[in-house]
């Protein structure tokens, strides 16, 4: 087979490829990231690339996508595009999937930081819950002689006895294996790691010589389809010592986990895959442990929350069955693992855990959340939503619980949308529209560069409130509002006219924007419908409403419950709770008995599922409409703009 | 460093050393194994091999075991000559190690073969107790749907908890990772390979396709010092399906356990001699396997009892320890493994366990010899003793026991002994003195090679009643009984001469064969007498004695009473039960309780240290007297030879 060499500019890296790699192949081999909405299937149209030198035909795919100019100008879909010869291909800026853009300063305020946990109250473990994971015990043996003469493993059980209840104690084989002059040659001064397995069962992870109980570390991890953020705490004292994220690095096969899925049950897709999520999951550790100054060796606890799928990916399970009906996962409650067998950069005894999930669509990541939250510690009636690519819902109390989820599709994310982008620098963050008189704020207040979701959100609220669009979303053909244009037969709104963007490009929101956010919010909405309908319930029964996910606090509450996005309670009842999947994680990693409760919660949560129960299209239908056709839904929005 | 070529006649094996290796490793390399009881410490004698080409020059340690004419014939010990120029080395039939000697059928029934079973009263496991290591079930699941969309876990778990009570089920991370794929390709008929841990929880070793419960195969191994026996068993029926036995290759680096010991505390001696006795098992897996026509993938549990020493190698832990006072093992209590962490020709996920031990000199096949011969099930007072190289003795009943370990040396194995050999083909087992008239057996009816274990206790027991010998051991040095004669300096007794030998050299038993049997017979009886005394009982006490170990049916009672190895008492309470270590070993194989019981026994047997107990010194002199000083203690051969 034939080799060909390819360039990418502007960063100028190169891979040599053969066979029928196509560009966006080629681009991950070299390093560069090419934005891969759908996974490679072609129908998404953003990864356009230009080819600069080299020939390469664009495919019937690419057609779709591409204007007669750009394509006579060398544009063609990266994933559609064989590598036939040398090439030397120029990825724009809107192409790229920049490692930099999350890592910013700004972005990070878009994670919960220790400090500013709104929902502290919910995360005090009370001292006496307080069991980490792993635990380091410090033994100070005495030496065998003929009158106790003990084997080596039975005189450090005995003196962990001394210090922990432990009906049980097991260690492994290799941990056994350098047992002997380990305790020898350490004057039998040794730091024994434990790792309660029940209440009757304890496991030696490791011996270690001397005393190093004063360093003990784990990492809670939130793996999401789109962010991994980790931290690092301090097992002993359950400080944060840091936090890092970074992209998911599976995005190269595709954006959301269904694209993922597809790619993962391809031949050999679940391998590099899932080196695609603990790459960067070493990446985040091996930055932890060198910003703050501790040894691998001594993380010696990882637990990780995410969605089902990404989950199954961590560890290296076929997600196959969760996209296919009757979306079944391989497992909801996953056995630990090693470091060693996953490869993660701790020490290779060190313990990973998952926390729980309850379905394909129903992940860890909620049974986290709903832990964090504190929701299932109170007899107030709470919800739980985290808005994402997938809404997910949780309603109950300390006594029931029930939860779906409901595909919102990307346009929360920043994608889908014309101008969208990820909450990342230079986006609009925030919308003040005063009739064609426009206020925004970008993230970092940087040049605008696009518009991410809470952004959207407050656009949509704000053309909504000035009457700019109609309760459908539509923009009037013959509007006097010098910002409402046709362009490509399409009506659209100006937010920000080029002089005012970093590309010289104007920044706008056009009519399937619109549409794409409202079928967005109406599938939330809907789902949750359906979840209290199914319980007897009305919005007005909920005396909490939680929300968790990237958008952090930058959603301005009033402008979503104005679009019909949450329900019309009183704003002071809405909470944002950030990443409570890290939250929660954080919350396992430092007590079993939190973790333990995340299992009971998992069990607990009854799953409905949306997609074959015919009054959720009901409702879907009927959340169409800005803020939904039942205006008595909306008592305050009716009041604002009549009926 | 140069290289050197060496060949080993009369085989012709030919080797390429370089640097410091001496004709002992040069050999082990080429596959020729050199006899070396002290494991290369030149303290034995035994490896004296001939240079028939090259130069090899002679240590001091050499000379003391060569006379002057066999150092000008080119004899060396193999041990203590290093290769620096290429070699021909002849190496004479008493240095060899013969694989083929061991695998004869004759020696075989050294090994309690499972029709014969003496004890078999004992070895009936009640149906009740009927629990193997490992069972298969065969799990018809429903496929999910939407209304029934239990994880796939979570559906298998449900379907054993239909068949077998399990309020704890457990599977590892590499079992998960192909189970949604393995359900559907096999339209979720699948069979699971169960390991119940305790009462509260089952592992699931594995899962396969279709029904496979049918084939599920065991194998207990009686890992020896000297040998290695290995059983095939049915799981479902526990009927023995095959048996094969084949030497230790450990012996390469020594015969005895210490010898051992000290070459795996060298550098890089662990792993070597730690794949020399997984090599050996494989092969008598293999040939178990291809004999019986099972798949090596339905042997799904191993079970190993052996000394503490052998269990330590076997499992690749660190021997260093038991030979040192306070002769401390890492763990008598071992964990259990997985095939392919041991690198076992099994089921990869089949279990691996070994029988615990009491401590270093009392090990697994000490405790699974009181398991099968049943002593702790009945309150009459029995002893169990294995004859050996080290004699491990066991009294007690159903309420307590207590068990020590006296080094015998080599004698009864035929080893340290001018014409000592093991008992296999050729090896003279039973002989019979008239005077100057001797009868013999040989093992197979052979031609005479040496003598073995059995042989010699019955030689030395007829030399005493026919007076040839005093109760000290010595040979009258003015004897007229034709067949004692002096050499060179030693007085010796003729029992096959010349023209009766394969060899053609006569074989005799010297004074100094006599004596390190009268040493050796001496050493377990004052362990015996020791052991008695610590709980206030003597010899009449001893409702049962139980003889284990490689002697099998061979030992004559009589004899063995008639010379001091054994006690006064009735003969017909004493009882071969053969290779009790496999026995046991089987038992655990079958069933759970038993091996919840090796446990408990190992926990419940009190050991007594002997090599620091002054009594026995005392009890040992005693007992160096044919068949021992206070004539009182043996009533039967104190009237057949007056006082």
């Amino acid at each position: 087979m034939s080799k060909h060499k390819v360039v990418f500019q502007p960063v100028g890296a190169k891979v040599e490829v053969e066979g029928e790699s196509n560009i966006l192949e080629a681009a991950a081999e070299s390093g560069i990231y090419i934005n891969s909405l759908c996974g490679g299937e072609g129908v998404c149209g953003k990864c356009r690339v230009q080819i600069t030198r080299g020939e390469a035909r664009p495919t019937s795919h690419s057609i779709r996508f591409l204007s007669r100019e750009e394509i006579n100008s060398g544009f063609v879909l990266a994933c559609q595009t064989e590598v036939k010869n040398d090439l030397e291909v120029w990825v724009p800026p809107e192409a790229r999937l920049e490692e930099e853009q999350i890592l910013t300063t700004e972005s990070m305020v878009c994670y919960q930081s220790p400090q500013d946990l709104e929902v502290k109250d919910t995360l005090d473990i009370p001292s006496l819950l307080y069991m980490p994971m792993t635990q380091k015990i410090y033994l100070s043996l005495p030496k065998p002689s003929l009158t106790d003469n003990l084997a080596d493993l039975d005189r450090v059980y005995r003196e962990i006895r001394k210090k922990v209840q432990a009906p049980t104690l097991e260690i492994s084989l290799p941990s056994l294996r350098s047992m002997a002059s380990m305790l020898r040659e350490n004057e039998w001064q040794v730091t024994a790691t434990i790792y309660p397995l029940d209440e009757h069962c304890i496991e030696i992870l490791s011996l270690e010589p001397g005393d190093t109980c004063a360093e003990n570390y784990g990492i809670a991890c939130d793996i999401g389809t789109t962010t991994i953020v980790a931290q690092l705490v301090d097992l002993r004292s359950g400080a944060i010592l840091g936090v890092e994220a970074s992209h998911n690095q599976q995005a190269r096969y595709g954006e959301d986990v269904i694209s993922r899925m597809i790619y993962a049950c391809s031949r050999g897709g679940l391998s590099s895959i899932h080196a695609a999520v603990i790459e960067p999951v070493n990446t985040l550790i091996d930055t932890l442990v060198e910003k703050h100054g501790v040894e691998a060796s001594n993380l010696t606890a990882f637990i990780a929350a995410g969605n089902t799928t990404m989950t199954h990916l961590f560890l290296g399970l076929e997600p196959c069955t969760i996209r296919l009906e009757p979306y079944i996962p391989t497992a909801n409650f996953l056995p630990s693992a090693s470091a060693a067998e996953l490869n993660l950069h701790l020490h290779p005894n060190a313990r990973v855990t998952c926390v729980p999930g309850v379905s394909s669509y129903v992940g860890g990541d909620i049974t986290a959340g709903v832990l964090a939250s504190g929701i299932s510690n109170s007899s107030q009636i709470s919800a739980l939503i985290d808005i994402g690519t997938n809404g997910e819902i949780v309603v109950g109390n300390n006594e029931w619980l029930v939860c779906c989820s409901a595909s919102a599709g990307p346009a929360f994310e920043g994608s889908g949308t014309k101008c969208g982008m990820r909450a990342t620098r230079g986006a609009i963050q925030k919308v003040h529209i005063d009739s064609d008189q426009v206020h925004y704020e970008t993230i970092g207040g940087a040049k605008v560069r696009g518009i991410c979701g809470s952004g959207l959100i407050d656009a949509i609220a704000e053309l909504f409130r000035n009457r700019i669009i109609d309760p459908s979303g539509k923009l009037p053909r013959d509007s006097d509002n010098p910002r409402v244009q046709q362009n490509e037969g399409e009506m659209e709104f100006v937010l920000a006219s080029g002089d005012e963007t970093e590309t010289g490009k104007s920044v706008v929101i056009n009519e399937s924007d619109i549409s794409n956010l409202i079928k967005s919010k109406g599938a939330i909405l809907a789902a949750m419908r359906v979840l209290l309908n199914s319980v007897g319930m009305s919005f007005e029964g909920l005396e909490r409403i939680f929300v968790a996910g990237g958008f952090g606090n930058y959603l301005d509450v009033e402008k979503a419950i104005f679009i019909g996005l949450l329900p019309d309670i009183p704003p002071e009842r809405i909470k944002f709770i950030g990443n409570s999947s890290l939250t929660g994680a954080r919350m396992g990693l430092l007590s079993r008995h939190a973790l333990a409760r995340a299992n009971t919660l998992a069990r607990q949560m009854t799953y409905l599922e949306l997609s074959v129960d015919p009054k959720f299209y009901d409702e879907f239908v009927a959340a169409l409409f800005l803020p939904h056709t039942d205006m008595d839904l909306y008592p305050s929005v009716k009041q604002v703009m009549g009926s």
